[in-house]
């Protein structure tokens, strides 16, 4: 078979990341790099991933006519959280004829904050005859897709919780900074008001269960509170001292008639102990799922972007979500 | 939407389990039943399942006819382990336009012990326009597709543990007696020689995680070894004295150049500690993923096989596999 012919659309630090992973892969060839920043542009990927070596891609601010002149099988796309932001780029895919796999955090459900863009792109993809599939770590699959794939053993399910604990202290700068580590109280309130701080895509995981499961929710609600350190830590990038914020803590609920039967509890702050994802579904039988020590996020967002890239290629066309299209498993 | 229209084909234990759950879903309507047993000929499936209430559906010898005149969207297919002895039964699905969710073990890599006769299940589906799909929770999810699935969020593996440890003692008599409980190590190896003993389907397990994961296993083997009682245990159905079996311990091999890859590790025996269904990846990053307690392997085997309907409706057709098909979940 031949490999598939790949563009990284996007070269954020998820993006970066998914090219990296992608140029390992026998089974994909990177063939075109798509990115608007200056500091990009016209450079060499293997330069700009700091490779030691060069790739023979070169980095293209213009979308549509890397696309056309590459004829790619899929573009592996990383530019936004938020569908309107990225809707342009994904109806040039389509009209591009090409299938995508997309890290927007409201392509999870995209129906459910933007229905008719939603509409739009579906349609696009239909006549462009391209899958365009939103996915990811965290919405996409540790609080979502995994316990929607549990309740396969179930003959009925009453309530799903599902615990996501991450020491932030282990990660990449950018995430503790998203959670706000080293902030006071005030500034963490100040981020939150910008509404592109914290963890996106918490109300997308509540829905997309809701939809997969079939539970007649009427209100998706979540909170946001900040951690408060109770002793001083350092990280490998910055430090928090006792009493300043140390992360986030992020609740999603889905609600029937005022009875929460979907309930997401993310904690990511550096510090947190016992890191772990876990699934309790009251079901019958029941079911008590858990990945000891967590799902490394930022690794593992780039893993599956890459690891969806067949199945995207494979599926009918339109807008998919994770629940449609074959199951995500490692590509080589 | 409409019910889908589904007649359970095949009333052993497993069909009748998956028969009962059918009735109780609202997004399926049981409209037909067909085994060949005398004792169930003629009968409403409402008193052979003991619901103490008729359900309007009597159970037929002759599936063609029920087949062609019920019209089905899909059957619950619960026959036979083994593809040579329900080919025909399939290809009548196929010819009658009826897509299929099947037990039999043998269909989870319809290519390793019979490839002709999966080429002619599948030219068969594709000439009716229908998807024929073997499921089931062991071999199906909890020691092949659950791992598959664990390693969409890594870079790469190198190797995949799994281990499923059941109490016996706490399943029905046919699991107890499948796995030898209450034999003498002579009565074991006896049964043993009728290769209808013991767990079917570890080989499919290991050749499915080969193929879903592109390790280029170049050797499948199993062992199967007896338990043996180290004191006396009473289930509700019979006692295991000490010293006689209390049940199987079996394992799978997916090896390459001697190096064992792949290994499935599976306990079941009357009194087996701690029961779980773990999968360990040797991964970048490491991942380590429990069921607490284990997936119930009767209920469980019911629901995904009910759970599966709505998928082999929607694929698109062919004999397909639980990697291709969109990801089982809860069907109400």
């Amino acid at each position: 078979m031949n490999p598939l012919r790949v563009v990284s659309f996007g070269l954020g630090p998820i993006g970066m990341a998914a090219a990296r992973l992608a140029l390992q892969k026998k089974s994909v060839q990177l063939v075109g790099a798509i990115d608007v920043h200056p500091d990009k542009v016209g450079k060499d990927l293997g330069d700009l991933l700091d490779l030691g070596r060069k790739v023979g891609v070169t980095v293209d601010a213009d979308a549509e006519s890397s696309l056309r002149r590459l004829k790619p099988n899929a573009i592996l796309h990383c530019t936004s959280s938020f569908m309107p932001q990225v809707k342009d780029q994904l109806l040039l895919a389509a009209r591009c004829g090409v299938n995508v796999v997309s890290s927007t955090e409201e392509l999870l459900v995209p129906e459910f904050q933007n229905p008719a863009i939603a509409k739009e792109i579906h349609d696009a993809a239909l006549a462009g005859g391209v899958t365009i599939l939103g996915t990811g770590v965290n919405p996409g699959y540790a609080m979502d897709f995994v316990a929607a794939i549990a309740t396969a053993v179930t003959f009925d399910v009453t309530a799903v919780r599902c615990v996501r604990v991450v020491d932030a202290g282990t990660r990449r700068l950018p995430l503790q900074k998203k959670v706000g580590a080293g902030l006071t109280t005030g500034e963490f309130e100040q981020q939150m008001a910008t509404g592109k701080f914290g963890h996106i895509g918490m109300r997308e995981s509540v829905a997309m269960l809701a939809k997969a499961l079939a539970f007649p929710v009427d209100k998706i609600e979540q909170s946001v509170e900040p951690v408060i350190a109770t002793e001083t830590r350092t990280t490998p990038f910055l430090t928090v001292q006792k009493g300043q914020v140390a992360g986030i803590r992020n609740h999603g609920y889905g609600k029937v008639l005022g009875k929460t039967v979907l309930h997401l509890d993310l904690a990511m702050y550096v510090g947190a102990p016992d890191p772990r994802d876990e699934v309790i579904l009251e079901s019958t039988p029941p079911i008590h799922l858990k990945f000891h020590g967590g799902i490394a996020g930022d690794q593992a967002t780039a893993a599956i972007l890459v690891n969806n890239l067949h199945q995207v290629v494979m599926a009918t066309p339109g807008l998919k979500t994770v629940m449609d299209v074959a199951p995500p498993r490692l590509c080589r």
